[in-house]
C-alpha cells in the first residue's frame, strides 16, 4: 500500500509544476510582513483587543464568531487601514474601528464561505461549522456583518458606511455570480467581476477608510483605493496560482481544493483558453458534481498547467498588478507607511501560503 | 385505513381544544385588514412596487429573494410604517423607503429561517430554499440585509439606521438564544427575550421608522414604538396560539409545527407551569430530537393545554396586550389613521390565521 499517494494524489505531480514554474520562490509575505507587524503592533494589539471585546455572549452563534476571531489569520485588512491611515495622521481611534470593521466582514464572509463550501479545515482548525453547526455559523456571519456596520457608524464618516453598503451588495453579487457558475468554465470576464467583488473590493474599501482616518488629501486617497483594488485582485490570483501549484504542507490545505468545490481558478482558465482539448474534458469534469478528483485528473490537469505555461502567466499577471499597485504608490507622501504599503505589494506575488 | 387520522394526527384533538377555548372566534384580522388595505392602497401599492423594483439579477440568490417578496404576504410591517406615518404629516418618499426596508428585513430573517429550520412551504408555496437552495436562500438573506440598510440610509434618518443596526442586533441575539434552546423547556424570562428580539424589535422599529416619518412630536413617537413592541409580543403569542389550537386548513400550516422544530411556545409554557408531571414528560419529548410528535403526544398535549387553561390564558394575555396597545394611541392625533391602528391591535388577537 502506498499511503503517501493514497492520501495526498496530486502532490507529486503538483510539487513538479511548483519546480518547473517558480524554482526560487522565497516566502516573501511572512518574513517581510513580520518585520511590519513589528513597527505596527501596536495598531494590530488595539484591533485584536477590539475583535476579542466583542459582546461575550454564550450562545452557539457567539461561539462559532469567537472560535474564528481567536484563530487570528492574516489580518490583512486591518493591516491595510492601518498603514494607509499612518500614511497620512496616524493611526486613532476612528482608524482602528475601521479597521476591526474591515476584519469583522472578512470574518463574515468566511463564515458564510464555509457553510456553502462545507469546508472543515481553516486556520489550521476545525472550521466554526464543525464545532458549532452550520446555523450557528450562518447567524454568526449576520451578526458579525451587523457589527461592523455599528462600528463604521460609529466614526461618523457616513461616506464610509454608504461605501460599505455598496461593498457588501458588491461582495454578494460575486458570492452569487460564483454560485451560479459552479460546475462551470467561467468567462475571463465572469472570474474577474466574482474577484472584483469577493476579494478587491474589501482591500480597496480597507485603504479607502485608513485614508479617510488619515485625513489624506483627494488624489492620495483615490491612489490608495487604486492600490487597494490592484492588491486585492493580485493576492486573489496568487491564491489560485497556490491552490494548483503550491506546497500543500505550506499552503495549509489541500491542493485543488478550488476545483474539488467546482470552482475554476485563473491558472485553469488560462490552460482552457489555451488548449481547446483539454478545455473541453474539464468542462465534463466540473460539469459532474460526482467526479472525485484523483491521481488522474490531477495529473492532467497538472500537464496542462505546465505544457499552456498557466502557471507562469498566472503569477505574471500576479507580478504586474503588484507592480502597478506600487506605481500608485507615487502621490502618496513618502514615509515608512508608503514604504510598508510598497513591501507588501511585492510580498503578496512572492508568498507561498 | 384511516387516511385522515394518518395524515393528520393531531387535528381532531386540537379542533377540540379549539371548541373549548374559543367557539366563536371571528376572522377579524382578515377581514379588518381587507377594510385597511383598502384606505391604504395605494401606500401598500407603492411599497410593492418598490420591492418589484429591487436590481433584477439572474442569479439563483436573486431567484430566492423575489420568489418569496413576490410571494406577498400579509405586509404588516410596511403596514405599520404606513399607519404610523399617516397618523402625522403622511407617508412620503422616504416613510415608503422605511415601510420597505422594514419588509426587506422581515424576508431576509424568513429565508434565513426556513433554512434553519428546513422549511418545505410558507405562504401557500414551496420555499425560496427548496427551489433555489440553502446557499442562495442564506446569500438571498445577507443581500435583503444590505438592500434593507442602504435604503434606511437614503432617508438621511441617521437615528432610524442606528436603531435598525440595534434591532438586527437584537434579533439576531434572539435566533442565537432560541437556537441555544432549542430542545429545552425554557424559562419565561428567555422565552420573552426570544420574542421581543425575534419579533417585536422589528414591530417597534417601524413604528418608530413610520413616527418619525410623519414627524409626529416625541410623545407620540414613543406612544407608537410602545404600541409596536405591545402588538409584536401580542402577535407572537397568538401565533403560538394557533400553532396548537388553530385549524390546520386555516392556519396554512400543520399543527404543532414549533414542537416539531423542538420550539416550546408560550400555551405550551403555561401548561408546563402548571403540571409537573406534564412538564418533565414534556421536557423529555423535546430534547429528543427523533421523537416524531405523532397522534399519541398530539393527545397528550392537547389534554394538558386544555386541563391547565393554557390555551385561553395564552389568548387573554394576547389580548391585555392589544388593550395596552389601544391605550397607547390616546396621546396620538385622533384620525382614520388612529383609528386603523386600533383596529389592527384589536384584529391581531381576533384572527385564525
Amino acid at each position: 500500500m502506498n499511503t503517501v499517494l493514497s492520501t495526498k494524489p496530486a502532490a507529486g505531480t503538483l510539487r513538479r509544476v511548483e519546480e518547473v514554474t517558480a524554482p526560487h520562490v522565497e516566502d516573501g509575505l511572512t518574513s517581510r510582513l513580520a518585520e511590519l507587524r513589528l513597527w505596527i503592533a501596536a495598531d494590530l494589539v488595539d484591533v485584536d483587543a477590539a475583535l476579542a471585546s466583542l459582546e461575550p455572549g454564550d450562545t452557539p452563534m457567539h461561539g462559532a464568531a469567537r472560535h474564528l476571531l481567536d484563530l487570528g489569520g492574516k489580518r490583512l485588512r486591518p493591516l491595510c487601514v492601518a498603514l494607509a491611515a499612518r500614511a497620512g495622521s496616524g493611526f486613532d481611534r476612528a482608524a482602528r474601528d475601521l479597521a476591526v470593521a474591515a476584519e469583522l466582514v472578512h470574518s463574515a464572509t468566511l463564515l458564510h464561505d464555509d457553510v456553502v463550501d462545507l469546508g472543515d479545515r481553516r486556520r489550521g482548525a476545525p472550521t466554526s461549522r464543525v464545532i458549532y453547526g452550520n446555523i450557528a455559523s450562518i447567524y454568526a456571519g449576520d451578526w458579525l456583518l451587523v457589527e461592523a456596520l455599528r462600528r463604521i457608524r460609529s466614526t461618523g464618516h457616513l461616506d464610509l458606511l454608504d461605501r460599505a453598503l455598496d461593498t457588501l451588495d458588491q461582495l454578494l453579487g460575486a458570492e452569487a455570480l460564483q454560485l451560479a457558475l459552479r460546475g462551470t468554465v467561467p468567462a475571463r470576464s465572469s472570474y474577474f467581476e466574482v474577484v472584483e467583488g469577493k476579494t478587491a473590493s474589501l482591500f480597496r474599501w480597507a485603504m479607502a477608510a485608513g485614508a479617510r482616518a488619515g485625513r489624506l488629501d483627494a488624489p492620495a486617497a483615490e491612489a490608495m483605493e487604486r492600490y487597494g483594488r490592484l492588491v486585492g485582485v493580485a493576492f486573489q490570483v496568487m491564491d489560485d496560482v497556490l491552490d494548483v501549484a503550491g506546497d500543500a504542507s505550506v499552503v495549509g490545505k489541500s491542493l485543488f481544493g478550488d476545483l474539488r468545490e467546482g470552482k475554476i481558478t485563473y491558472p485553469l482558465l488560462l490552460a482552457v483558453e489555451r488548449d481547446a482539448v483539454f478545455g473541453q474534458w474539464l468542462r465534463g469534469v466540473v460539469a459532474d458534481a460526482s467526479v472525485h478528483v484523483d491521481e488522474a485528473i490531477a495529473s492532467r490537469v497538472g500537464a496542462a498547467l505546465r505544457d499552456t505555461g498557466a502557471v507562469a502567466d498566472a503569477r505574471a499577471l500576479a507580478r504586474s498588478l503588484s507592480e502597478e499597485a506600487l506605481g500608485c504608490l507615487e502621490v502618496v507622501p513618502p514615509g515608512r507607511a508608503r514604504d510598508a504599503l510598497s513591501d507588501v505589494a511585492a510580498a503578496l506575488v512572492d508568498r507561498r501560503k
